[in-house]
């Protein structure tokens, strides 16, 4: 086996070379920038990195699909902003509400139940819910080139944590089965919880209130908060991903190696192209600009992938 | 080897029985009662279950000399309380001023510092600091049977957690080396933190204020928000770890089988002897009456424990 077969998905190049010669340096023994296994921490933004996050981040559609099913419990909602726009199909219009009417919708979605009642309700809408352009399952808008890198990643020890501004609590439901990783190493937004008593039995129950929010500078944060480790390799889509592409990458005391990529979508034909103008998700404008500065590798979706989702590449070939 | 040998530090009788007998039902193939690996999560509380809080718990001691460090830059504090007692070494006093007190005895030590500067505190501190009656250094404060236990549990796959209401970046620094348990697997308190780039670099600076307190109904939170799983084994020692293992043990919608055990401080010769009464930390009072009512085994260190800390081994063996 020569390097280019690591990654099968990856067409050969410097982006892929890259990312094969960083992750052999610092995991091959008696390498001068060899890194011991417990410092191999490598981070994933989620949505535009690891899965699709057009036309809509997938957690909007699922917002969409819950104030729906929960409609007729709600007459008044078809007179009232932003649940009247969500329930005409019309998300952008009620995006136009800003933070107040978006966070209503999001309480209202993801509030109010057991931690166990809100995965049981991802976990059914996932199973029939499909990509408005494609038609796959959500879990199928995943990108095949980032799962065989996490693969290649754990195969050389690395510990893998996603780090995205979406809901922890809905992101596991799906990550361990989809992506491998396992819930405690999913890292997102999070509400408040608290613990009761119901009939003598405990649960959490999910509050409406914001616990913190896990994108920009936050993410950093969050990444010392439950890491406790500085990674040595991120990967992230867009200007969300930025700080914690430079808390990896820059200024280490520590004098570790480390790697940052940026995955830009330049593929309108298998799935989106866009980057520095501004969209609901995923604008990549300031972390394009510091990409040459910080050194990181800048993966072109359409020159750089074989394919991108496992789906279109499980048709292809049969 | 029987199933005796597996837990040497641990006399045998029914308390290690109950251990092994659980470790092997859940991590045996073909068991009726088998866990698979990605589910077995045991959480272990530190103050007084993995190491020694009596008379102070340790990160008080850290607070007083980190007070005496600073106090010649604070001439007002040989006036002022509470560090006015902690300067006199009287904490019992300083206590006595209250949370608000104790808030700001533990900003003023804990903040105000980058995340890196912090750890370096820490792990300075901990190379001088000695037990005032045993005299070893706290990282030896550690009671050897728990370590055996850690080792077993990881032994059969389980993924081990500390779950502390101390700080979380005061325990990341000797955790791993320590007790095998790597920063991203220990949950405790936490103050904010916010990200900056200082001359270029980035950092993350620790602020005086609360971010959680992860302490009696805050532990079965902070497992859902750190580890998105219920534990099926949970392991404790006082009052402020009755809802963790409530969480871990009681009805669960999963039927997973569950285990949960307090150590006892029994032992006022080789440790302390303490649990009903009021005491700084560590008291264990409703948890006991609980014991009966949930199964949890309560371990009585006089009696199943052969030694308790590993210096205290390896002196006798020498």
């Amino acid at each position: 086996m020569t390097w280019t077969d690591l990654l099968p998905s990856w067409n050969d190049g410097a982006t892929k070379q890259s990312i094969i010669d960083f992750v052999l340096r610092v995991s091959t023994a008696g390498s001068s920038e060899y890194v011991p296994v417990n410092e191999r921490i490598a981070v994933f933004d989620n949505d535009g990195t690891l899965w699709c996050e057009m036309p809509l981040p997938v957690q909007a559609y699922f917002v969409c699909d819950r104030i729906k099913a929960l409609a007729p419990q709600h007459p008044d909602w078809q007179r009232t902003e932003p649940f009247k726009s969500v329930l005409a199909g019309d998300f952008r219009t009620a995006m136009a509400t800003g933070v107040k009417g978006l966070a209503e919708l999001g309480m209202t979605t993801h509030t109010g139940m057991t931690t166990d009642e809100f995965a049981d309700i991802v976990r059914n809408w996932l199973v029939t819910a499909r990509h408005p352009r494609f038609g796959y399952p959500f879990t199928e808008m995943i990108y095949h080139p980032m799962l065989e890198l996490l693969g290649l990643l754990r195969s050389r020890n690395f510990t893998t944590f996603i780090v995205s501004g979406g809901g922890a609590e809905f992101m596991r439901v799906f990550a361990e089965e989809v992506y491998g990783v396992p819930p405690h190493q999913v890292i997102g937004s999070t509400v408040k919880t608290h613990f009761e008593l119901r009939n003598n039995q405990p649960v959490l129950v999910k509050d409406a209130l914001l616990d913190f929010f896990d994108d920009k500078a936050g993410k950093p944060v969050n990444i010392n908060k439950y890491i406790g480790r500085r990674p040595i390799a991120c990967f992230g889509n867009s200007d969300g991903d930025r700080e914690m592409l430079i808390w990896s990458t820059a200024g280490r005391s520590d004098k570790r190696p480390s790697f940052g990529l940026l995955v830009h979508h330049t593929d309108a034909q298998r799935e989106f192209a866009y980057d520095r103008e501004r969209v609901l998700s995923g604008q990549l404008d300031k972390a394009l600009n510091d990409a040459r500065h910080y050194g990181w590798v800048v993966a072109d979706m359409k020159k750089d992938w074989t394919t991108v989702f496992p789906t279109a590449t499980r048709s292809a070939q049969a």
